[in-house]
Parts: structure tokens; sequence; C-alpha cells
């Protein structure tokens, strides 16, 4: 067998000389090993045809989607993978309303969803930053967003996966049942599995009716403590935020510089950015109300961002911070998650460390999660001063992370970066769980070698 | 190692002859095999030694919980099984309020728990109608109830597992960080298992505020397909209802024989009984408005039930249905789902399958989950004719119920009584893949053998 018997198309097939540099660079995992071939399959056959092909070569392979992964779980690792890029599988299949399903190819982009239901009535809730990701992608990472804290993260959208297994085989776990109780739950084991148990092929994914109003609220504390328990105030008092954004002044004023505009409010150090949103005008009123009863004693300001240029401005603020960081620093970003009433905890850790290691780092995240983005930023250090005090920063990090019961990823994933932190920190009984799960799925280590653990 | 070791205590150690008749028998699976012995521990520390005493002398074990099971899980099966009833370990450990998080042994009562809960002013939405089922039990089976169709099934609650594995490792899966993408999804796997892969001893479950308002409304329909038609008119307009029933004219009639008092409308051949609940009496209002407009035309009557006296009324007889039955004949109930756009045409089936097979049914169920609920009924059957046309009516419903992308159990999982069915239901590559995982997990098929498949 070749695999130009699977692929006869010399612009979906590489070897060799032939292999785009996209395939061979990584922005986060520099050492990029060597790769049997590059396949871009456009339909399920292919897909199976080219597992059939590595059974019979024993060569491992790497799946990937838009390559915007931020752990290296999408290169090549061991060395000689074949790599199959998904992203020609990009076909929106059906919109089901009487279910409220859509069903997808795993290579359909993330704003393509987004744009495609809204413009029909529905929303997709999960958001992650990057919108340039791939759905499969999204599914493999169970990637989150700003939006997870009233609306969950991807697993809680797949109804359905269409998955090649690595002998070949295809399956389709979960359905378009509400409710099931009928044997193990395999969809949950496949979603955030990053590519080490099987190839999805199809997606189903459960839609909402999309929110006729929303509303955004910026709130100015004194201190992240103050902030941080304002976070849970809001949670306990039956608040329901679309996105709950929590951001110290010092890594807003990045964003401020690169944009040239100002934030709202300038006082206090740390700021919250909520959303809240729903089809019932007055309620969304009463629930400003209510965050203005309950928090305006305890915070420096809170302003209602009235119209939707001032709401946008706010948002493009926030979501601009990792590109204006780029332009002052080269820069590591983490998405460490702790339970929701540890986040002020961690956060000023991440400054005690900051002074223990020399090495400077800003935070922002979804504080309505407990997951924090802490940026650790190269600045002026030279290259080995970088990898060392970064590595010993990380160490300390998550070593503190573990202790007040938090993860080592969020939302991103483990890939190779933070595998050695999920060896650390998860209870061996339960590591060697997911390996006996991987070795009985997945005997051959074929699919992903060498990610996650 | 002899049990007496490990449970020095007369009262909770059970062999031979002193194993209580509770143990022996069966509402729902009459066949139960013999017992080793049967052990209630008090502890995590005794339920390990448990394990490793059934390791050692190389026993099978099954663990119930307050027996309340309806498909046979709960009972030993190959026989020589070492029974652990998990109901004196039924401590409320913690409320953390911070976290909104419940911590509570296995054997706590799901009543004891909503009661709790309740006086707090926290909200645990699952809601089966077995209030004396064992949250342990709930976790096994993945429990649903009434109030899925807005808040999800118990795996949407369970933040948190301490299991005990089938070697006598202690395990903790999931966590109190709300995003995760480190590793695989443990504790979705394990929920839902239905015993087969470990022993839960300790639980700890999400909590929400509890909603200050509610309202039930009742619908009348000239036919299922229109009261099943409203049920997607209802969930596509962005209502959210807490509780969506759905009931035919003849099944409401057992109740309202039984307790001896009238539904409130007693137009049509078909109703949806619904709950709305939040925290803003304005929005319920509006809710009401808009069902009223979204189906005043398509109904024969919507009436809003004004008291608390009315809506107690309406939810009596509902609630009654199964009781009111086994006054008037033997039954067997089942709990198949289909996605929701399929409720009508499953209903239909089960009618065309009464007069195809001789056997009477009723229908009722959580129509806002595509769930219901197929009663067979006995009647004046001889015990032979029983048993053949249950089969034979059982054979057609599941085969319709799998053309119809359906699955066997929406709620009470699979145990002994639904195998055949499972088996015939799903994929082989599927199923497959499931005892994959029991073989890695539980290799000596330590953990309820014969349950599931």
């Amino acid at each position: 067998m070749h695999l130009k018997d699977i692929i006869n198309d010399n612009n979906r097939l590489f070897m060799e000389d032939r292999i785009p540099e996209e395939y061979k660079t990584d922005y986060f995992y520099h050492t990029v090993a060597d790769m049997h071939a590059v396949a871009l399959p456009i339909n399920t056959d292919e897909v199976i045809g080219l597992v059939k092909y590595s059974v019979q070569k024993d060569i491992p392979i790497v799946v990937r989607g838009a390559g915007t992964g931020v752990t290296g779980a999408q290169v090549p690792f061991v060395g000689g993978e074949l790599v199959i890029d998904m992203k020609l599988m990009n076909r929106i299949l059906d919109l089901d309303e009487e279910t409220m399903t859509l069903t997808v190819e795993p290579g359909v982009l993330l704003q393509d969803i987004q744009e495609l239901v809204e413009q029909r009535g529905y929303f997709y809730p999960p958001d992650p930053g990057s919108k340039h990701s791939t759905i499969g992608g999204n599914v493999a990472t169970n990637a989150g967003g700003m939006r997870a804290v009233k609306y969950g993260t991807t697993r809680d959208y797949v109804r359905e996966l269409e998955v090649v297994l690595p002998d070949g085989n295809l399956v389709t776990l979960g359905s378009l049942n509400i409710k099931n109780s009928s044997g193990y739950d395999l969809k949950n084991l496949f979603i955030g599995s990053e590519g080490t148990l099987g190839i999805t092929t199809k997606i189903k994914l459960k839609l909402l009716s999309l929110p006729k109003y929303k509303q955004s609220i910026l709130l100015a504390f004194d201190s992240l403590q103050e902030a941080s328990n304002a976070v849970i105030t809001i949670l306990k008092n039956g608040i329901e935020p679309t996105a709950l954004e929590l951001f110290e002044k010092g890594t807003i004023e990045y964003s401020e510089r690169y944009l040239n505009m100002k934030l709202q409010s300038q006082l206090g150090k740390a700021y919250i950015l909520m959303t809240i949103d729903g089809n019932d005008k007055d309620v969304l009123n009463h629930q400003i109300i209510t965050v203005n009863h309950l928090l305006s004693n305890k915070s420096r300001e809170i302003i209602v961002l009235g119209n939707d240029e001032e709401e946008k401005k706010a948002w493009k603020l926030r979501d601009n911070i990792l590109v204006a960081l780029m332009q002052f620093t080269q820069y590591e970003m983490l998405d460490e998650v702790v339970p929701i009433n540890k986040i002020a905890e961690l956060i000023n850790y991440t400054k005690e460390l900051q002074d223990k290691h020399g090495i400077e780092v800003i935070n922002f995240g979804h504080a309505g999660d407990g997951n924090i983005h802490t940026v650790l930023m190269k600045g002026d250090l030279s290259e080995d001063d970088w990898q060392m005090k970064r590595k010993a920063y990380l160490d300390d990090l998550y070593q503190k992370v573990g202790e007040l019961g938090g993860l080592p990823s969020a939302e991103h994933g483990i890939g190779l970066l933070k595998k050695p932190y999920l060896e650390k920190m998860k209870n061996p009984v339960e590591l060697n769980l997911m390996k006996t799960i991987k070795n009985a799925i997945d005997p051959q280590n074929r699919l992903n070698p060498g990610k996650i653990f």
C-alpha cells in the first residue's frame, strides 16, 4: 500500500522535500520532530485509509487542525509521524432546527460556526480566544473561553462524535438523546483527549437560541482580593454572568498603550468586566440593580457600559491584551485553574514569584471559572536566563496550583509543554488509570504518541 | 484474612443464614443469585478492606445503596458475590458556601440532600422520581428526573468522586475546578457505570442558588402529535422550562381514579404540565405570555395554575401515576429516550404495538428530554402470556427506538434487564470499546460482573 493509493492528489499529500514549512515549526514548541508525510484528507474514508496505512506500516500519527494549539500537541514528537491535517474537512453539513443540532466536519473554523448559527438566530456559546481554531481542535482540548462561566465549555455542546479509532474502525459516540444511562460515557472520554484516542471526523453540536439582549458592566476595585471577593458575591447571588473577566490595572495598560485608548475606569488596582445576557430587558436591568446593591460599597466604581460602542471598546481592550503584549516582549501564557475561592491567593502568589525569580508577570483571566492566564514575560532577559528563570518560576507556580486544588490546564490542554506538571500534580493512581485506558484503546501507541503523558 | 477482621460488628456483617431477606429478593429482577456475605461499611477504609479481601479470595463484588434500582443492577448475578451495602455511609460532610459545593457520603438519601440545601438557600436540581434513592445510586445510573430539561442530570452536578478501584486503590476523580483540560475525563467515565468500574465512597456536588419563584402551567391538546409539536415550539423559543412533562389523558385517569380528584383540564387527548422558575417574577410572567402567544391557537386550553394548591394538585396527579397504576395491575416501566422531535412517533408506535401484541400500555414522560416512560400492564394476562407478549413487545419497541436514534435507557441504567437490548442497539465497535475499558480497569471482572454487558 502507498499513501498515493489513499490520497492521489499532489496538493493534499506531501513527503520529504515537499513538506511545507508550516508543519515543521511551532511558535510554542520549538523542537518539532521529523515527519513521514503530511496528508490532508477530505472525507472519513480517506482518514480510515490513512489509519489503516499507518497500522500496516507501523507508523505513528499526529492529527492537527488550524495549528493554533499552544502546548505542542499538534506537532510530531517521536519522529516519523504521519501528520494528518484536517483543515480541508471543513464543511458545515446540516443545521437541524427541530433538535437544534449543527453537524460539522472537524476542520470548520469556530468563527464560521458562530457566524452561521447567529445569522439563523441560534447561539453556539463556547468562545475561546482563538476564533481561527478548528472545532475539531476545540473538541480535542475541551476548549473553554469567555462564556464558560454561564454556558460551560466545548464538552457541554458536543452531542455526537464520529471517530476513527487507532485500528481504523469507525464509531459514533454520544447521540442526539439528551438523557443517557445506556453504558459507559465514551463521548466525554474522547473529548479533551488531545488526539491520543481517536480521530474525530464528524461532530454534532448542540445549539441554543440566541439571547436577545446583553449588557456589559465594568467594576473597579482597590485590590485583587476585593475583586476576587466580588466574583464570589456575584455568583452566589444568583446572577449568571455570560462572561466574568478579571484583570489587573497593570495588565490592561498594555492594551491601552497599544490601542491608544483608555479603559472607562482608571480607578483602583483591579477590574472586573462582566456581561450578562438574556431574553428579557427587565431581567438584565434587575441584575444590574442587584450588582450595584451588592457591590457599590465594596468597589471603587461601577460603570454600566451604556451603548454598543462603549461595550465594544472595553472588550477590545480586554481582547487585545496578548496582541498588545506581543509588541513589547516575548512571553509564555499559562492557563492554570483553581477553585474560584482561591483566585486571589493564586494571583498574589504569581506576584511573590515575580520578585523571587526576577521574571515579570501579568494576570488576566476567566475569574468566574477560576481560570487565570498568568503571562510570563521575557523582557530583557537573555535566552538562557529566560529559560532558567521560567522553569524555576513554573516549578514553584504549579506546585502552588496543586496545593490550592487546581490543575495545570483549564482549556489549552497538556500537549508536550505541560506534561511534567501534569505528572507532578496528578495522583499517580489517577495518572495510571489514564495510561491504562490509553493502552487499552491504543495498544500500539499509534495516535499522538508522547502527548499528555 | 476474615471478613470479621474488616467489619467486626454483627450488625454490619451477615453471612449464610443471617443474611436478611431484603438482599435475596428484588421487585424487578426475580432470580437473585446466592451471595457470599453482606457487609455494611461505615467508612472508606472499610470499603478498601472489603475490596482487598475480595481480591485475596477472588470473590466478585456487588455494591448497593437504597435498593431502589429497577434494572437488577444491585443484586448478585453470577453467584457468590460479596454484597457491599453503602447505606450506613450516609453523612453529609460539608457545605462549602464559597465554592457552592456539598460533600456527602454515597449512602445519603436524595431527599435529605434536597431538604438540607434548600433550607440553606441552595438548590440541587437533579430530581429523580425516587426520593428514597441514595446519591451513590444516582451517580451510578446518572439519574435524571423531572428537572433535567433545564438543569441536566446527576452527571452535571458531580464535581468530584472518591472511588475505590477494583484493586483496592483509592483515587479522586474530578475536582472543584470548573474548567479542565488536564488529561482524560475519568469522572464522567465512572458516572453511570453502574458499579462496574469502582466503588464511590465520597461525592462533591455542585449546588446552585435556589430560584426565588416558580410557576406551573397546564396545556391541553387534541393529539399527542400536537402536544409533541408544542414541546419543540416551547424549547425553540428560548423558554427554559424547569420541567416539561407530557402525558396522555388515559394515563392521568389512573391517578384521577386513585386520588379521587380531577386534573384542572378535562379537554383533549394529551397534556403538557410545565414549570418555569427564576429569580424575577416579571420574567416568569413574560414567559407565560410567550407560551400563550405561541400556543393558544394550537392547544385546546392553557391553564396557569394560579396558586400553590392548584400547582400541588396537578403535580400530585402526575407524580402518582405509577402508585395509582399499582392498584390496578402489575406492570413494567421502561425509560427509553429518543431525540425530542421523535417523541410523538415513538408514543404512537407504542400504541400500534398495543394492538399488535395484545398488551395494554400507557405513556408519560419527560418530554423536554425525549425521555418517555412507556408502561406495559399485565392486566388479566396469565404469567406465561405476560412474559411471552412482553418480550415480543419489547423486541419490537426497542427496535423502533434504535431506528429513531434513541437509546434503551435515559436514566435507570441497563443493569440486567436491558442488557439484551443494549447489545442489539449499540454498534458492536462501541460496545467493544466499553468492554475494552471495563477489562482494562477491572481485568478480573471483580465489580458487578454480568451487569450492562
